[in-house]
């Protein structure tokens, strides 16, 4: 259980930090008042120029693509990763994630965003040399964007066999039809592909009905019917799209690894990249923390600052104490895949989400709490870390399925068998 | 602890009940999808005419201004108000308060909405017999809409007599200057006046340095700044504004009850408006488990209805024990302050301030969950109930004022002298 | 919803708290005192005649047998109960329970004290004209006590249909065979009867195959195998026993209402039972919450009243919010149970099970935390409180039996049919 | 952050593990049915044989004073300390800590009980080459015992500032008058020293007044008046005393370090005793887990076994997570101990101190709640485990003050000056 980053990584971690602090914190209220602006009068969905300013100093500086993950250190790490061409560990990128999500901005400015980054990872582990030189360089070259398709409205997605939109195998073509909803990051200028998982054999066994398939945003039958609300967000520029596909058709050489093996790859994207939404989540809730503390002192009332008021201390306490915790749960999920991979760390992997995103949501809550009014409205960056905290309690499994896995596995230490 | 309502009550809450149901239900899903077409091409802050057009047949039904208090059954009552011409007591009202809310058109459509109805009461009660005709009668008559500005972005308004927006007595006039925030109701093209509370006496006692004044809306140096956000909604058309007053003079006689009581006019108009806010969530938590439990039956997942997976018939029950435990204890609130006045039920009041809107926040947060995406989505009302709930855990004082106020009161009890 | 009491209950209930303050409140500390003397060097199981002298006092001033239903006004009512000689509606006994439940003595000296008055009103609604001679008027008359079997240590007995211990009938005689424990009260030197409930038909129907039957205390097969403790404690003279019947024989006209019937009885007994068991801990809750104002006023740390530290105020507002919240919530079951009867009240008797026994646990809990050490030691009757209210979360069905009950009635309104 | 233990501890570990399970399980259930025996009939506070006989072998094998900490490695290390003659650091200790948490007497038959392991670390850190050689020799050796005294009945000893107990140096005597309670292991017959703490310059500045001085059980003066229940318990055979000093006269050379160094002392000793308490508590909670999952799998309930039951499963992952990720918090205090003492793991001390007890106590609750009413009774270690995880809630330290020394960390951060 060592958990300390390699020096590299931790070299890495005092550049990133001192971008964070130095290139994009000073910017970052002007972008949300600019945003803002363009919902008022303007097109919020066309990315706001800062953007590719601040990705092209990232670049330069390589703080790039920090996510690629060790391993794969061949040509793409090379031309495209971090300093020194290589990737890194879970145990060595999880810091590097934490400072990422103390920032609205971070994610996207070093290429490290969801859906692209798990995206990439897929193309990366289980693409063909076809769909890494057609799909996979112009992600991890920032020239497109992506979104993953897999929940669907008409069903309870939280069973991923219930899924029902079709994939299906006709000679050297694939068939789409069906609709999706929550895919993110489809409302963007810049997205040219969609990972889209689709029941391929009702027939099979029911871990190798469905497929992955890579379906480009302008194939004909794609539709973006609407962008969703995300208790009142819309995320804008990604934005998360409600999709139908109607006799969409992309070549059989589209799908990833073969058919039927969907779930195969949704397991392998999902272990690493819920170790990153959890790290993130811990520099949301690091952020969320300081925000309260600054303003419980700085703010007065009934002639003491508000921080010395009732509970208040208790609760900042009581944060302290949820937040160390949780992250060293994330560090050792992270650590246990490092050792020995997603079968390693099934139990590990599913703690964390629930842990990381309820623990998230209750420490934003009191900060908003702290701030009155204001922590609601969008002066303070408190509601979108709410909102992202609380709809992480859904997204990539809800808090439920997890809960049902980590007890299957703990109940099966004690005979049970499932 | 009789909390029946009267007969005539009784009557008025069936006939609240059925015209929600047959006239609100039916067009509510339609008023939000135009709403929202709307926010992406229009103006959301012009009203939808469904709205009128729900208004007059509410009227003329004698579902109408059904806030109005018992005591005063003057002429107001007779010619604006319910059936009867009879105002109702808190205990006759709290029922149909909370079938209003568990609709989002319901309280406007019956004339019952915040601030409005909290500002009519207050001119009723404090109002002189010009300030009733030249501002209350066209609020009874639904010509107007009114703000309430109380909230200061600049100091923690938990504490009100932190209170900085001046409002200085020149000689027969009334300056006032300063900015305030979260008034809502602001936004709306109907709004005609503000009732403002502001510093008029800075060496008076720490109660009675605050005057409430009536200042219209197109009074010179008033100035709408901007349209705050909650948690990302802006519900229009009312909204919730930052407004800055810049030497806006208003005549003497707009000042409610006179310079310095404007502690005591709030506390008076928030004893009754709390109540009607907590049964209005209560109504809101019904519809929550409702929808709830309705998902719950109707979506499948590994094999059976979701309501029976995990712990969810156990959050069901949680659910139905803090919505009734809840609704009682406003019931009794009301019931108290029917018997002798807000003084009777200052911890009974701040009770149900604290309990409410936490036990709506955690049943709707239950509600979303069992909807997964969708839940979080505009196309189930539970993302905007939720955010009323977690608002109005700040909304006329946040959770933790109301629980130092019913903690002083206990041990004041055993000899505490504070 | 009238909750208020009859003339004749709030008089009732003027002169039970008389009583309890200027007679039993001022040798409470002795009785405790003497007990744990004698633990020491003597034998708790034999009363101490405190009781037996307060219960003459009591019964002399016509508060005795205060729990006797209405609608049992015949001879019963007029030899052995209340001033009046009338049983009271449960809206009526409520509060007279919730101050019952502040005094660790005072059910026992009202004769009101579980098991015996759930015993007792078996017999009173159940029994032969026999029965009620033989075993009801020694009971009401506190010649003797009872114990009631229904608990089995060898099944989880919150499915009552997995009882095994048998009672069968032959011929004229009923034969018991089998072990129970938690059999309440059984210790006492005056138990006398044991209500005992045992599997007669295991072909019947599940909710006909047990049968309630009556066994002497003395019948020759009866074993009290041991005492059991609760979190240490013995509950001397009653106590908690494991108890084994042998081939014990009773004649058939033991059985009480006939054989098959123990589910319906069970399902009469436990309604208004678990009313007088809520009320009760409302009453120890507020006794909880009363010492930690006093203990929070009195002692000083670090230079304020303890109860003005971090989050104290909070809790004590939290405490004052549960209790009051609950207290309404058993008034309405109560109420309920008058109106229509156990049917009429399913949903509400399961919501009170869950919520009284909880709150209580918090309540106490955040008592004995106020006073440190001392608090869960037996210098304070914290320790004990606590004790009795974790007991409830398990005795008469564990919460999440009626997390169940609640819950499938809920989703039955929307269609599930169980 | 590398948590993992050394190859020597990883070896000791493991042989302690295999000693308890060979050695103390198979007898343990005896020893609490003996003890009870004892209770009824006969002297439960003279200690058991088998304690001893399991000591020898433990000592035989080397399994011995574990606790002894890193540093130490003089001549007791290697007299009386485990295999190698040398201490472990708190990484090492911690698994070892947890292991022996399992078991209720693993902790007495490795001496590394408290409060005997934390006095002879005060007394190999503090004590003179005579204290040592007096006091340290004989319980290093296990011939003797000690008790801890610093909770007092009179005041609010959460602040310690409040002790009002004197230690008076008169000359070259210490004079010793007071009361103190909760002096743990006072009841054991080989008790022999009590080290105090008391009161000795009333002018100093408040972490200066007090002294700790080693009093012999046997000295004139000292009365153990009783010996404490806590919830229920006795905790026999070393239970906790109320202990009067009247005129106790001892030689200057008792006291520890040196007059008014009370504070300083007691802080050394806590840090490393809490990561031993909690990761004791850590193997409590893992062992109760352990039993509420066979429960859950062994006993049925309506047609399933019940850890298949409502929220069952859910709260058995909760406890997984709570577990895990407190086990982390507490390793991670270890840690920050072993790399720069006490002063730099204040906050994390403090936040384990918090954290352990309270999941310890909600787990425990979970298992006690799965085991019905056999989960409050003496059948199954959960009752003793809940109370020592509650108690751990108060001793060294309420909830409430280390909270209020992790927010006060918190808010310096962010420039508060406390």
């Amino acid at each position: 259980m060592d958990f300390a980053p390699s020096p590299r990584a931790a070299d890495l971690i005092e550049r990133v930090r001192a971008f964070i602090e130095t290139e994009i914190d000073p910017v970052e209220e002007d972008y949300h008042r600019d945003l803002a602006a363009r919902r008022v009068d303007g097109d919020p969905w066309q990315p706001l120029p800062v953007i590719e300013e601040l990705r092209a100093k990232a670049r330069a500086r390589g703080l790039w693509n920090l996510f690629l993950p060790a391993g794969h250190e061949g040509p793409y790490a090379e031309r495209f990763g971090t300093v020194g061409g290589a990737g890194l560990s879970n145990t060595d990128y999880a810091p590097v994630a934490e400072l990422t999500g103390r920032s609205h901005l971070a994610p996207a400015v070093f290429n490290c965003d969801a859906p692209d980054s798990g995206n990439m990872e897929v193309l990366l582990k289980y693409g063909s040399e076809e769909q890494k030189e057609q799909w996979l360089e112009p992600l991890l070259d920032a020239r497109v964007r992506s979104a993953f398709c897999m929940t669907e409205p008409g069903v309870a997605s939280s069973d991923a066999t219930n899924m029902e939109l079709r994939a299906e195998v006709r000679g050297e073509e694939v068939v789409v039809n069906g609709r999706k909803w929550w895919s993110t990051g489809v409302g963007h200028p810049d997205c040219e592909l969609l990972i889209v998982m689709g029941l391929t054999d009702p027939e099979a066994d029911r871990h190798h009905r469905h497929t992955m398939v890579i379906v480009p945003r302008s194939a004909p039958g794609v539709r973006v019917e609407r962008l969703l609300d995300t208790m009142g967000f819309k995320d804008e520029p990604g934005g998360h799209g409600e999709v139908t596909f109607t006799d969409v058709r992309v070549p059989l050489s589209n799908v990833i690894a073969g058919p039927g093996r969907a779930f195969e790859i949704a397991q392998g994207r999902l272990g690493p990249g819920r170790v990153h939404h959890c790290m993130r989540l811990i520099g949301l809730a690091e952020k969320a923390l300081e925000l309260a503390c600054r303003r419980g002192l700085s703010r007065t009332a009934f002639g003491k600052p508000i921080a010395n008021l009732g509970g208040n201390r208790e609760r900042i306490a009581d944060a302290r104490i949820a937040i160390d915790s949780t992250r060293l749960l994330v560090l050792n999920a992270a650590w246990k895949l490092d050792q020995g991979g997603p079968l390693n760390a099934l139990s590990e992997v599913s703690q964390i989400k629930v842990a990381a995103p309820n623990m998230a949501q209750q420490v934003i809550d009191f900060a908003i709490q702290l701030h009155g009014g204001g922590g609601m409205s969008n002066d303070f960056p408190l509601a979108g870390a709410w909102t992202s905290a609380r709809a992480l309690r859904l997204a990539d499994g809800p808090d439920e399925v997890h809960r049902g896995v980590i007890a299957r596995l703990e109940l099966m230490k004690h005979g049970a068998r499932r």
